[in-house]
């Protein structure tokens, strides 16, 4: 199983979001919030468009959980 | 022993738990704790459902420790 | 050697205690400490049952270090 | 598919704001902000160079995300 | 190169300050500062005895830095 | 690539900072900041000798980022 299987269900699960264009926050190690769309995501990162549509690349090790918004 | 092997007490008793619908508290990284079932777990990550069934998908790196409530 | 090489003095201690049923206390990333009992350990966690029997797993990557209590 | 596989958009990303010297911002996992022109990449490291044209070499681990400005 | 490689400076010194009882003062990621003499090493810790000759095991992920004493 | 590559560009500035003797300064995942001179570096650590040519041992992944000194 590679890094980025994309048969794993948290590799599926971010590309749906993606797909589905579904607005998500995501809790940092540094403690703070990030919310937007998922732009894109490789092994190392998940990139992310704010409502201005700027991007943001976080990496993975960065991120402690993925919420999508409701 | 591959990353996500199967016999490893670890995965096994996560497994169980998804299994029993065990409700689990997650300490995290940042401090904060996360209450709910899990959902699904894979390589990368644990699925947590929350009382209104909304999930969190938890990065197994920002995991401190899982404690089953009684 | 694997990462779960029973050899290494750091596994087999643990392993020890586990068999003595010695108390231990875990100091953790959060700064949080964690007193008990080791129940199991496998390449991913340290399971510990607290004076109430009841089972915290704990991810290596979260233990600072181990001491054993006199 | 190596840790710095120039294929993958993260890698790519940075080798275009070292092109375009664009501007961008890296949070660090202390919460320190760092501002400046990616000078250049490696496995490990990003190189920053300040408006002094002073250079900063800090550890992918190290960083959370980097943000181009506008 | 394996993780554990006696030829490293970095293993070989701690392997001289085992040797010669060198008393030492360890950082850790939580920020605390822990004394004493080291023990033992392996892949995975590092063990230190205090001066009640008490062992605390001590991850190396958890380690910042350390300082042998004058 | 192995993961201490002498001709990957982190490495060899370190190299070229030993053979300079130049003062530099790092930013660990603490917080802290350490000065001094390159000693010497291998897989795990880089070693730092500050004014009074007391050696500190700092692991890689406690450190956020390096700065040499003007």
């Amino acid at each position: 199983m590679s890094d980025f299987d994309t048969n794993l269900p948290s590799i599926r699960q971010v590309q749906n979001f993606i797909k589905d264009k579904h607005e998500i926050e995501l809790k940092l190690v540094t403690g703070d919030l990030l919310a937007g769309k998922i732009f894109w995501q490789d092994k190392h990162c998940i990139s992310i468009l704010d409502h201005y549509d700027k991007q943001t690349i976080v990496w993975r090790h960065g991120i402690v959980y993925l919420k999508p918004k409701s």
